[in-house]
């Protein structure tokens, strides 16, 4: 019985989300959908992007938070197109919502639409909001474990970006423990070892993120 | 519609979280459900609480995980009880799992069952198990905003433990505006700055911990 009707949830989240796509495709935005852990550096990853595409692509953003306004608040100073949804309480984002604010922005001048999903490293990776591709962040501090305990994000996701890598020397974290497991999930995803505060790494993803936008 | 379902399951799961309590209370066991982030500690507070207290009292361990049993497999060379539950790709553990896996435990010889929640900020803390209290961890490195950002758990906890403060010199972490967000919510909790793998400030946390089990 709940079975049933979780599986309406999704497939209704599923065909809006399937409705979502097919708008921005058509308005050539590409949505990318970014998850992680609370604090393992989605706000910092948005705000290197940010300073570095910024002059070069149209950047925008959706906010999801359950509560206040204050990663918004960090973005602010790039002067981009910025909406903040707040779940109150709920523990992701759904296709509905996103379909809701899409008319807040001008679609026609944007060029990449970055969702920073809620801080949780489980229940985003279960809906698609008609994004084109998932990243996901994971921190080292979070330890080494991470793919191997929360493999469906890692499924799902097209790159990962492994941040504060300059916290690895005070932690106990085994690069090649976090590797052999992201391997057995993912083999072929694109990894990028990065310190977001410190700015270590980032061009390999820049590169990477600015071929996805020509694509 | 749906708010009124998500009602029927919490008003389930709260009977028999009840009922679960009721049945502690009569053996004289304490159950504290520990709730974090993916990573912030949980096990190795759990570790250095089972090296401290274990001679003591009688220490048993729910541990709730999506997959695997990486955690409890840690928790072994203590010789304690130990129960895995893996959700299975469920973002929380629920009253009904609980009250399922006691019938494993010896429950006249234990003092206090500690269950390890699913590593997830937001939905465990809607979920009353049956336990004695919740226990807030967080970790430094997740940044000093998240008793803002995550209210509900850091309200809804007996006492918090701010785990990895050795990071801080390698991080942004303020610690006023931690303790700022965090008096807003709950301004009495008892906070325990801790750095579970270095030792650093257990003591108070064991002598807390301790009077609880003989209250």
């Amino acid at each position: 019985m709940e079975i049933k009707i979780m599986k309406n949830i999704l497939d209704r989240n599923q065909n809006k989300a399937n409705e979502v796509r097919e708008l921005l495709r058509a308005k050539n935005v590409l949505m990318v959908n970014i998850i992680s852990s609370p604090g393992a550096g989605k706000t910092t990853l948005l705000e290197r992007t940010c300073e570095k595409l910024g002059k070069k692509f149209r950047i925008a953003v959706i906010e999801g938070d359950i509560t206040t306004d204050r990663d918004a608040q960090r973005l602010k100073k790039y002067n981009i197109p910025i909406v903040v949804i707040n779940t109150e309480g709920g523990c992701h984002l759904d296709s509905h919502s996103i379909s809701k604010v899409l008319g807040e922005f001008d679609l026609e001048n944007i060029d990449i639409l970055f969702i920073e999903n809620v801080g949780n490293l489980i229940c985003p990776s279960e809906f698609d909001l008609g994004e084109e591709f998932k990243i996901a962040v994971v921190s080292t501090a979070e330890g080494d474990d991470k793919p191997g305990k929360y493999p469906l994000l890692f499924r799902e996701a097209k790159a990962v970006l492994l941040n504060k890598t300059d916290l690895i020397p005070y932690t106990n974290f085994n690069f090649s423990t976090f590797k052999t497991d992201l391997d057995k999930i993912n083999a072929e995803i694109p990894l990028f070892e990065v310190s977001c505060t410190k700015g270590n790494g980032l061009e390999k993803w820049f590169e990477w993120i600015e071929k996805q936008i020509r694509i």
